[in-house]
Formats: structure tokens, C-alpha cells, sequence
């Protein structure tokens, strides 16, 4: 592992401006006292990348980059958000969302800023980055696009924009959307992704959770068995299980035991009922229900889709009827609000229980509904398009 | 006058399905006993034209389609949605609405529906609609572009397809956003508009308030003088004044005397507080202020323009620094809820104190901002794009 502390500077009004030279530096963050905070800990911004693959999008690239823009507004009320964006892009993205944000040039492949930005860990006082190595959710193996080398060196180019010092993971593929930690030294992770054939598969399960352990500053790894019915990640966590509070999770899940979202949610259960946190609490499972109604591929989503040549297999053969991974825990919490995704038609009682449940589990905060399914048709959700940056206090 | 009986019947679920005949025809709406109700008043459904047209929404024609989309989602959450979409476009308009709500298929020139559907009129009992001329506000003397059949046949046809008697005004030329009614017996429009030559050149302005009180039922014309500041409509009373009680109205303001709506916004002001309305009340005028900082456009909106040869000079001298008419006033009324612009960035405060008067105003609604920028850009705002359907009791 090597520390590299960034000499770069090309953004302006940095947030790390006035704390270079500041930090005792070791070899990993569990042994310089830095470990990721959770989610709901005050932010002191957001980071989106703005949309443009066609191969993702295809001619929805519009209505996506329409849809980040409105959910980069709703954060920019209380955080700073931060725009990834080519400079051929940047003059939508301007006209999107003006001043309200501020833009870092830099090229990418896609747009999942979740899974290929830094992830933010801190010692209380000042934020490190950690950068992974990405390769499209599964490389050669069964990654989803063929060419990532612009999403592997976005999360170096993040922390150079933004001034701010990073640890190199960059012998370990792990993408952000595969882990939710409580901050307080428990870490939840699916077995179906981070033992992929597509990651790290010289590693043992052991190995792996070393390394998370190292990088993230935790003492305990859960790991759940299964993500979401035919979620291309390997079943990130993240559309699965996150936390909500130290010892409290909520757990995508259905009552119909004739779904094939069933069985896979009702093992993550059953193991999460037979586990304690890294404190040795008890887990409290808060279940969400996953939509009523299955949210398949129609007519007009074939119609609107636009195979691009670097597009792997998986991608392409979206057929009428394959169904999405629709999942309510893909929310992402902010500053001051939870943005959820709602799917609309006739899972208007769906949506309306997923922001009930989520209304319950953040009584302070106010609970905003997004119409997420051009994301959700792009391959993932809120959380995955988002990265908070922890706030921190300057020495 | 001609009082035409619609015998078509193309829209499955038509609304009029069971109201054929049941109806005493007169000459005229105020004959028959018609009015137009207020837009607070229950409403059965809201009619969104899907924009497309290149010479308006340029190359952010996606995001305007986007933005009409978010709109209608939050209507239909309290009352139908009706979208007007030629079949070209039916596939986008689609997979943005899915099964939310329902499609008309028409062709248009353009997309505000406000304009260029149908007024609904109502007795207590049953509704109708009122066709009038459309000229794309100003015909060959100023209008916008420079065909505007289709959008000129559109009220019938909505009318034919949602199966509703209507009242042919043809030989007028009006739009529903120059005219704003309390519901009982007051009409509030603009000399700026009402009177340009593009319009009813040869009818004095007794005689068009003639017409507004046959065809609306209505016993008093408010003619306030002025609309907003490069208002391209001649001035809409819905960019500028509002009814939001019996005898009270929301007024687009502003208290900085060096800007060029003020003396408009004053003289306007002025007339309301020497007037009374239709049953002999004094008005109470509640200040909507502009956003502080003007909204005007920049490079990234040139750069996004897109003129197409159909485009009348008027829309051909965008420059930049050129100010667009941004109000609060054209916000829309539905069941529930009213959607209020906003325009985001400097304007963040102006936003605030925007949603906090609506909310005074309309305490039993849920207000919800909508970053309508993209819309303004157009030329219009929430109320422009939207046309309410009033609620009836079938016989």
C-alpha cells in the first residue's frame, strides 16, 4: 500500500486548502485512526458525475442528466455538491444547475460515482480518500463495459481536484456501492459481490475482509449472502441492506414467497438475526419492502435504448420482461434529507410505504420522493449516483 | 356563435362518456349559465402538451420533456393527467409517464396547453369547452411562429377526444394565460396584451370585454395595465396577477425602483387598489416579488439554442444578458398541492420568501417548488404548460 499525498491543486476554493502539512502520516488508515463515518454524519459535500454514456443511457441521456441535475439541486440546498464533467459536457451541466454546484473537469466512462469515487474516511479532525481499483463491476470476467480505464483514475483525479490527501487501494477492486458501514466499526458487504470471480479472486474471504477491515477502520465484517434479484453488480449491498442507525439496519424485502426476491432476502434475514454489530449488539432488521409490482423492460425502454460497441454481453441482451432490481434502500442520506426512490404507476402504495418506513427511521430530517427509474434503468439508483464527502474540522 | 356537439369519440374512459345528452343548449356560456370556475376549485384532471418543438426548446428539448414529465408526476399524485403527444413521440412520453397518466395522441406546433386548449367552463353540473382562435400570440403582426395551425385546432380536438361538448369562439383570438377569473363574476387580463394589434385589431376594447363576459361568465373585466418586462407574450396576466381568494390577488413586484418592472408592476398595483371586483369588493393585493437577481441569458443557454426556420424573428434576437420574464405568478393550482417556479442559484432567497407567501395563501396545500428554468428558457412557466379540467356531477 502506498500513501500519496497530492501535490495537485487545479480547484478552486479548494476544501482542503489550508490543511496540507497537517497530518502524522502511517501506512494504513486503522493504523493512522482514520475509519469511514456513516452515511448520516454531518457532510461537507456531495459529488455527482453527470451522465453521457450512450451505452448506459442511450436516448435517455437527457432525461438522465435531467434527473441528476434535480437531485444534485435538492443536495446543494444543504451541502456543497461537486459535478464530475467533461469539458465537451459541461456547457448542459452548467445550463442544469448553474452556480448552485461547483464542476470538476475530468473525462469518465459512466456515472456511477458511488462505486468508482474515492470513499472518505476520517480521524475526527481532517478526511483522507481511498482509492480502489475499479474494473466495470467485474472486468474481463463479467464487467459490464469493455474500456474503464477513465472510471479507475477518477477517484485519484476527485481527491487531486479537491485537494484532499488519499490512500492507494489500488491492488484491491472494490467499488463503493458494495459496502455500508455504521461508523462504528462495523462493516455490511454481500458474499454474492465481493467473492465475484470478477474482483479479486486470488483472495480468500479472509483476506478480503482484512483489507476492509485495514482500509475502513472496522472490526467487524457482516456478510450477507445475496443482493437484489438480477442486480448486474453481483448484488451490491447498497440496493440490499444499509444502516440507519449503529445496531439498526433496513433490509430490501418482500412477503410474496413465490418471488425470487424471497429466498434471497430472507437468508440476508435470518443471518442478520443470528449476528451482532462489531459492539456486540444486536442487529435490528427494519424490512422495506421492495416494490409491489415488479418493474420490467417494456416496449418503450427497447425502443430507447442504444447499444454502444463497448457495451459487454450482460448489457445487451435486455430482453421485454427481464426485470430490474427496484429496490427502496438505494435512498441516500444528506444533509438535512433522505432522498428515496419512487417508482410511480402502480406501485404508488409501494412508494408511499417505502417513504413512511424511511420518514420513521430519520424523524429529523424530511424525506424527499424522487421518480428514480431512469436510473433505475441505467443499472442502479440514488445511492449509487452519490458520494458524500465527511466534514471535518480543520486542526 | 356556433354551439357544436362533439360526436367523436376516440378517447377510451372518455370522462364525457356518460353525459351525452343531457344537456339544455343555448346560444352562448353565460346564456346557458356557465362559467369558468376558479382554479382552486376541485379539479377532475390536468391537460400537459409533451414538448418537442426544436425552435423553442433547442437542444434542451430532453430536459424540457424531463421537467414537463416531473410536473404532470406530481399532478397525477391528486387528479388525471392528460398528455397531448404526437404517436412520434409517444415512446418518450411514455417511459417518462408510464401508466401515471393518460395520452391523447394530437400533433402540435408547440406545448402550452394554457394557450392553446381549451377554457372549461362549468354550470354546477356538467362542463364544456370554450374553443377560441389561437395565433401563436400575434399572428403575422408579432407572433412566434410562423404556422400555428395545428395548435390553433387543438382545443377541438381535445375536446373531441375527451368527449366535451364545447363553444366555438373561433372568430376570437385569445389564450387561457391572458385571462385569470375568481370564480364569481371577475375576470383579470392586461390592456399590454388584450389590446396588441396582433390579436382582434378590429374590435374595440368595449367590445372585447364583451366577449369575455358572454364566453366566461363572468360580470367584471379587471384591465390591468401592464405584464412583466419582456414578457413575449405581450404581457400574460399569469406572469404578472392571480386570484388566489374571491377578492384577493397575488401582484409580481419588486421594491427597487431602478428596475424596469417596477414602474409596470406600480401602475398595476395602483389600478387593483382603486378598483373593486364584480360584487363590489375591495381587492386585497398580496406583493409576489421577482426574483432579486434578474435571470438573463448566458452563454450556456446560447450555446443551447437551436432556431429552426419556423422561428419568427422575435425569437431569433436572444442575446446574451437579454432578462427573462421570471415570476412567481405562474404558479399552478391542482388538487392538493400547488407547483410554484423556482428558479435556484443567486435567486435561493427569492425562492424561499416565494414559497413562504404561497403557503400563507394556500394553507391547506402542500406548496412544492419546481426548478422551472428550463421552462422559463421556453418562454413560459408551471401555469403556461398546464390547463385544468374542472370536477362535474353527471346528471
Amino acid at each position: 500500500m502506498i500513501y500519496i499525498k497530492s501535490g495537485k491543486k487545479i480547484y478552486q476554493n479548494s476544501i482542503g486548502e489550508n490543511n496540507l502539512n497537517s497530518i502524522q502520516i502511517n501506512n494504513t488508515p486503522i493504523d493512522d485512526g482514520y475509519y469511514m463515518p456513516p452515511e448520516w454524519s454531518e457532510h461537507y459535500g456531495t459529488i455527482i458525475t453527470f451522465p453521457t454514456r450512450i451505452g448506459t443511457w442511450g436516448k435517455k441521456v437527457e432525461y438522465a442528466q435531467a434527473k441528476f441535475a434535480e437531485i444534485a439541486l435538492h443536495i446543494a440546498k444543504y451541502e456543497k455538491v461537486f459535478i464530475v464533467v467533461g469539458k465537451n459536457n459541461y456547457n448542459k451541466a452548467y445550463n442544469l444547475m448553474k452556480d448552485n454546484v461547483q464542476y470538476l473537469f475530468q473525462d469518465t466512462d459512466d456515472s456511477w460515482v458511488r462505486d468508482n469515487g474515492p470513499t472518505f474516511v476520517t480521524n475526527g479532525i481532517n478526511i483522507r480518500g481511498i482509492n480502489w481499483r475499479f474494473n466495470a463491476w467485474g472486468g474481463e470476467f463479467d464487467g459490464l463495459y469493455t474500456d474503464w480505464k477513465l472510471d479507475d483514475e477518477l477517484a485519484i483525479k476527485i481527491c487531486n481536484d479537491l485537494n484532499i490527501e488519499y490512500y492507494d487501494f489500488g491492488d484491491f477492486v472494490l467499488e463503493g456501492g458494495s459496502i455500508h458501514t455504521n461508523g462504528r466499526g462495523t462493516l455490511v458487504v454481500t458474499e454474492s459481490c465481493l467473492l465475484s470471480k470478477g474482483r479479486n479472486p486470488k483472495l480468500s474471504k479472509q483476506q478480503i475482509e482484512n483489507k476492509l477491515k485495514t482500509a475502513l477502520g472496522v472490526k467487524k465484517v457482516l456478510w450477507l449472502p445475496n443482493g437484489i434479484f438480477k442486480d448486474e453488480t453481483n448484488g451490491h449491498v447498497d440496493n440490499m441492506c444499509a444502516f440507519v442507525k449503529e445496531n439498526e439496519v433496513v433490509l430490501a424485502w418482500t412477503d410474496d414467497v413465490n418471488d425470487p426476491q424471497y429466498s434471497l432476502s430472507k437468508e440476508n434475514y435470518e443471518y442478520l438475526n443470528s449476528e451482532v454489530d462489531g459492539n456486540n449488539n444486536k442487529i435490528i432488521i427494519h424490512k422495506l419492502p421492495i416494490p409491489d409490482i415488479p418493474i420490467c423492460i417494456d416496449e418503450s425502454d427497447i425502443e430507447l435504448y442504444q447499444f454502444d460497441d463497448t457495451s459487454n454481453t450482460i448489457n445487451q441482451t435486455h430482453n421485454i420482461g427481464t426485470r430490474y432490481p427496484a429496490s427502496y434502500v438505494n435512498f441516500y442520506i444528506a444533509n438535512n434529507i433522505v432522498l428515496v426512490p419512487q417508482f410511480g404507476g402502480k406501485n404508488e402504495l409501494s412508494d408511499k410505504r417505502a417513504i413512511e418506513i424511511i420518514s420513521q427511521l430519520f424523524a429529523d430530517r424530511e424525506i424527499i420522493g424522487i421518480d428514480a427509474r431512469v436510473i433505475l434503468m441505467g443499472g442502479g439508483n440514488i445511492h449509487c449516483i452519490t458520494q458524500q464527502i465527511p466534514k471535518f474540522q480543520i486542526k
